[in-house]
């Protein structure tokens, strides 16, 4: 079966993985604050104009900028205060040539003013009169009506990924529950014969398993909420059960195969006989991380992911978290390159198989004003390497390597 | 009150509220699970070596090296095939001078063997014969003992941030629960009198709750736990007992302020008598949130925050996020600068006052191998240069402005 797939590039992966997604027209309503890092189905059409009415700015005073023109430190412009304007409520009143409102930032400007003069430019000559020493523009320090967002104006267009800020301009349009597609919750499942629970002391030749908790503190990281199905052997059955089961209580499953070939097999297996459309990719050219599987099932993405835990967090890196953070991946190359939008002067030369993307790990410092990164090496088992590096870089696949000096594109983390 | 305190830098603002948060001594202990973002209390020691026993790194066949010196695909070294060594099983005989046992990745190495070469580098002549076409070298494709983490040694010093791979490194010893600090349960209280709930329409001269939600996302997008507390009138009593309520329940409390002088008094107020060591600055060097109030009370941070919801997220985004993340700010220059690791050209002059740092808003693209950066203007009360905006770059306190074409520093969002 494996032997079917071509190995494919990461971008390839990628476009195969999003064209068996469904296309993003039905989705889920949620209440708002539980859309961040979802996409909207529709586009969201504001209602009310935003602000709903001429605000201030500023502490200040409501004026008919006119009434401000020629005036200055030497020469003020003398004003009656004949009124209030306090937040949270309509002035009931006018402003009226010769006369202005004292008023709150926020506050509702009074008819008849057109402009604020900041207090700072003020000064107080008895109760009832301020001088002005500065004149301002008719519409200056006022927020007029609709001028933030207009009713009837797209607020936010479909398929538009709800960020923190996106949250605060849809409660700015009473808008309180939005219909998204969402790839939030992820199972995740460890396979390997060899794995037990971190909890038990390992008998020789039995290691505990790692990959359920990087992965579960990955998902978390990139905005996901993380379920743990547990270590499954590597038999067939079990884990066409565990995955069933997973599939159905969540938007996304991971595997992390077992790291033997004949382990892999088994997974892969799995994972072909899951349901429809079944496996899209198998094998990418990418290092580390190149068993790698992926696949949609009922319109659900399913990875399998290397069993060495270093290669499983790069792949989930470059094809797991876009989709948790994003819901998609880069359309086109000038997003892609802000996925690695850091530039760090590598420390030593680095080979590469052209053809390859190859990812590696990096500690990142500064020194004076300029970023390096010093490669973390070691053979690929290893967990320590992952643990004393800051940033992923990586040797596009045109070419065969770096040399000491060169920038690299780097993504911190 | 708020007169006595003098405009304190950032910097001086971020050393302000550390100098006051308790020292990492004491802690709670967490399941790993929970334990992300948050800060050891002491160094995890390894009690076991990891891996346990010497590992194959490949799918091949266990040798002695010296079996294997002079073989190439000419003249290849015969072996004979007189075991297999699985995964997660101790095998059950010795490798001897003349023999090989099949391995698998993850396998446990035979007694005997102190290498393994790779299946590709080897042919089958029958079933219990094998030819090998490449020498190895002692140590080859073994991950050894202890070589990834040595027994008794530190895993992981005291106040290391427990990241994604973290969680690995502690499952991979055995350590499922720790001892931490943490701030991850942040309590939200927005104030104003103008201020309605987003489900109900604005009466003239009100306007909804816009900064609970944007702070509820920014929380979450911090790895955060977020609690709303909901909209507290500008009233004394009422604010300082809601207040009172969610210190006792979170780790940190926001409040952001209302936006005239007068509420920003009763909010001051409020924090200022809310217990000790109390109020530790008030106004920072920083455009836009120089009104930004910080506090710690029992040990637990606080910060008032700007009511304009573009200046807030902005002091969250310094000031807040990396207590969030890191659970401290960067403590040299050197980490300060991974703060802001992007470098983009700007397309515009902006001007600054010197002596104060300006943070703006930009829309970062890449066109050409090259990141450009377009500030997203706008008055301060406005919502949308925050929607239009992936980043955020900022001009240095020594600097009066920047020119169009100069390289800027920024952080994506």
């Amino acid at each position: 079966m494996a032997e079917l797939f071509k190995v494919l590039t990461l971008a390839e992966a990628r476009a195969a993985i999003m064209s068996h997604l469904p296309a993003e027209k039905t989705g889920i309503k949620v209440p708002i604050l539980e859309s961040l890092g979802c996409r909207l189905t529709a586009d969201v059409r504001a209602v009310d104009n935003v602000p709903a009415f001429n605000r201030s700015t500023v502490d200040g005073y409501a004026v008919k900028a006119k009434d401000t023109y020629g005036a200055s430190e030497g020469i003020p412009s003398y004003l009656d205060v004949s009124g209030e304007a306090l937040i949270g409520q309509v002035p009931a009143g006018r402003v009226d040539t010769g006369q202005t409102w004292y008023i709150a930032t926020g506050a509702m400007i009074p008819a008849g003013a057109d402009a604020v003069v900041m207090v700072e430019y003020t000064e107080e000559l008895d109760s009832r009169t301020i001088g002005i020493n500065r004149p301002v523009a008719p519409g200056e320090n006022v927020i007029r009506r609709g001028e933030d967002i207009t009713a009837g104006d797209i607020a936010l267009p479909a398929s538009h990924r709800i960020r923190p800020q996106d949250l605060g301009l849809l409660s700015s349009i009473g808008v309180t529950e939005v219909e998204v597609t969402r790839i939030t919750r992820v199972g995740i499942i460890s396979t390997g014969d060899e794995l037990i629970n971190p909890l038990e002391k390992p008998s020789p030749g039995e290691i505990r398993d790692i990959n359920s908790y990087i992965l579960y503190g990955a998902v978390l990281a990139a905005g996901g909420r993380p379920r743990l199905y547990g270590i499954v052997p590597d038999d067939y059955d079990k884990l066409r059960k565990t995955l069933a089961r997973a599939l159905d209580e969540n938007d996304m499953v991971l595997i992390s195969g077992g790291s033997s070939v004949g382990a892999r097999d088994v997974t892969f297996k799995v994972i072909d006989t899951a349901g429809k459309p079944g496996v899209v990719f198998h094998g990418i050219s990418v290092k580390p991380g190149k068993p790698t599987a992926g696949a949609v099932i009922g319109g659900k993405p399913l990875f399998g992911l290397p069993g060495h835990p270093a290669s499983a967090l790069v792949i989930f890196d470059v094809l797991v978290a876009p989709l948790l953070r994003d819901g998609a991946y880069p359309a086109t190359e000038e997003e892609s390159a802000l996925e690695f939008p850091v530039k760090a002067i590598i420390t030593r030369n680095l080979h590469s198989a052209a053809g390859r993307k190859d990812y590696f790990r990096v500690k990142v410092s500064s020194k004076g004003g300029q970023l390096f990164a010093e490669p973390v090496l070691g053979k690929s088992g290893l967990i320590n390497t992952m643990i004393k590096a800051n940033g992923l870089a990586h040797i596009p696949a045109g070419k065969e390597g770096v040399e000491a000096g060169e920038i690299v594109d780097v993504k911190l983390f």
